[in-house]
């Protein structure tokens, strides 16, 4: 990529009423560009981020043998009188069609997903089924100021799984459960598994994944020693307290950010569309399905959150929109053309790279860099050319001067 | 993939107001299912096919130097207050939150475009712009009748271009009529070019490229012998005219389908935003713009329409969902081993396969497997071990014996 032709360059035009890290320094470093509260563009850069997170979703549900389809996000109201979500759930958007038919915005998808699956399923040799989409989802939220960690419109991965009794689904839980701290341990981030209130969906409890930062909207109890966490809004407990797990260690209090759940939904669709299967003594019964949650974009928002300093973002390497940010300085010939044979080599050894060509200054195009976030900068002037080297810098640590060579092998031996 | 856990089978189970092949031939071979007119979930397998087909649009649209982005659906009444379409565009959603906020929802987004690509725009020296996305648009059709090929819900690649003059339109035009031309091609799909009227858009003319076939919705006017082609709504001529263009050959009349367009905008959409660019004249000037669909949906459905035949569904290679079927007849461990090995094989080589291993009968699996319309179907069974061959026969040629390793050498010489 060139920088000079890409749409969406950075830009010191940050709407005044976006009050968290994550909006200011993706819109500032041109990767997001806000259409109102809640519902923001995905310029080249950021849509390149939210397609390297949903890839890396996709890899590890794909590991654990759920299958990827996609359900349309223009649902018929009956399928959500059925369930009293049509009512009971506040932050649905309904819509009617010219025609009088109304429908109901997708901001989670049992309503679809039951018939759908329940129509392929006679009896319990059809069971277990797990399937998931990533998608985009709608919510009518009274307020969105967080940025891409609460959005009206937001990309999420769903999953439903379908047993033919609890201790099934209890066994695919612990593998899923397994899957969401890969992925989140992959993104670099450290998630705590919570027990909280199931909400609309279940009068059972849910499980939440939760990452630690300030610019969270919940606020979690935690052990010091043991893996004991919980929502502070169904906690009989406080800070301070002992661990009523391990009964070592010592409850803390932090602010965290959702990033992931699971609802054990228990019968509740299967009876509420009448849909049953056969079982193994021959009677009907209900299926107990599961929804497991997973935000892709809100997910992009957490890790800015997580990842930045007062210069900019910091990728993390697997997800960053290129792993090579190479900055000319100076215009001459020379330079241009070392600049050049460097970005074709990166190129030809499949080492994504985002060239900065602009005939602009030093100061700018070094700022640039670090508010965009790339984790190697490459810098190519007459200065290097003289030692036949370039000046290689990470993100977060100090410059060196290297060979080509040695930064292809650099790259080579450390895969994104 | 194995077939018997994969979710989405072929079923008899189709809706009986489908009426066109699409819509029966993908539903009866577990491609996608109807959630209601006009809206389809996509199973494994379509979803595959879906993303196949975007994947070549996304190639030809980056060849050209456009760049990829991705708006949100829901928009603000104003932007489209501000262009007439909140009144004129009949086929526009329209919702309301609880909050008494009003939404559209994206079916274009010129509204939506224009203030974010002129955001980045000054002067002449910033243009021209080309932007893209694939993403999902919503009508409020009347009727959907047509399966894929019209939906409430559909998958579009919209693209956008903003141009100092006509001439840079006209020059970008041509170039992306080629990448048209390359993307249909590459889909095994001849496609005309018509003029037709620019409906709500524009007063100007529009381009559409159309495909012959009976399951289409346009009626064209095409020469036989040179590429003058027109849709008769604003055609002066009937069939068994001369050519207006050539003046040698002689005019036919066919049913179409419509399989991408291009509107030439003019300036409305600055002119309705207000949103002007200095020009080499030093004077304040309303960018050109053009529009750019290609229904990617809509091509799933065509495709169909025209690559079918009794029994099933003839996928061209490049987007099949697999590119083998690999059927197993008969249960032997012998049998299973065998087959198991030659997917593994073939896995390992790259060769997408997908494996029905059932016990169920060679009627059935052979049956489904001409259904599901996957290129390469290889049978092997106790009689095809004996020769130590395996069967293997094109979707729409006579079977052969031959060896895995000619197999492995035919389909890695013909890369899909």
């Amino acid at each position: 990529m060139k920088y000079s032709v890409m749409f969406g360059k950075t830009t010191r035009n940050v709407a005044r009423d976006e009050v968290t890290a994550n909006a200011d320094l993706l819109t500032r470093a041109g990767f997001v560009e806000k259409l109102m509260a809640g519902a923001y563009s995905y310029l080249p850069l950021g849509l390149k981020v939210l397609n390297n997170i949903a890839d890396i979703v996709r890899e590890e549900m794909d590991v654990i043998g759920a299958d990827e389809l996609l359900m349309p996000m223009l649902h018929p109201k009956d399928s959500w009188v059925r369930t009293g979500a049509w009512e009971n759930v506040d932050v649905l958007f309904k819509l009617e069609s010219r025609t009088g038919r109304e429908y109901a915005l997708g901001q989670s998808e049992e309503e679809i997903v039951t018939p759908l699956v329940m129509s392929k399923v006679q009896t319990y040799r059809d069971l277990p089924i797990h399937v998931y989409q990533i998608g985009w989802k709608f919510r009518d939220e009274l307020r969105s100021k967080s940025g891409l960690m609460r959005g009206r419109e937001f990309l999420m991965k769903d999953m439903y799984s379908f047993h033919e009794d609890q201790a099934d689904f209890d066994r695919f839980y612990e593998i899923t459960k397994n899957a969401y701290l890969r992925v989140y341990e992959r993104l670099g981030l450290v998630a705590k598994v919570t027990e909280a209130s199931g909400g609309a969906f279940t009068e059972k409890i849910s499980y939440e994944f939760m990452v630690l930062t300030d610019a969270g909207e919940d606020d979690i109890l935690y052990c010091d020693q043991c893996e004991f966490c919980i929502n502070v809004e169904i906690a009989d407990l406080q800070s301070g307290n002992n661990c009523p797990k391990c009964m070592q260690g010592t409850l803390a209090q932090a602010r965290a950010s959702e990033v992931g759940n699971v609802f054990d939904l228990g019968q509740k669709y299967g009876r509420d569309f009448g849909l049953s299967f056969i079982d193994r003594s021959d009677s009907k019964q209900f299926p107990i399905m599961g929804c497991y949650g997973l935000g892709i974009s809100r997910l992009m928002g957490v890790i800015v959150e997580k990842f930045h300093d007062d210069r900019g973002i910091i990728w993390p390497e697997i997800i960053a929109p290129a792993r090579v940010h190479l900055v000319n300085i100076g215009n001459s010939d020379e330079v241009i053309d070392h600049a050049n044979d460097i970005y074709t080599r990166l190129c030809q050894q499949g080492i994504s790279v985002l060239w900065d060509e602009r005939e602009t200054t030093a100061g700018i195009k070094l700022k640039d860099a670090d508010l965009i976030g790339i984790p190697y900068r490459v810098v190519v002037s007459s200065r290097t050319l003289e030692e036949g080297k370039v000046e290689v810098k990470p993100r977060t640590d100090e410059p060196a001067l290297i060979t080509i060579d040695e930064l292809i092998s650099r790259l080579n031996s450390t895969p994104a």
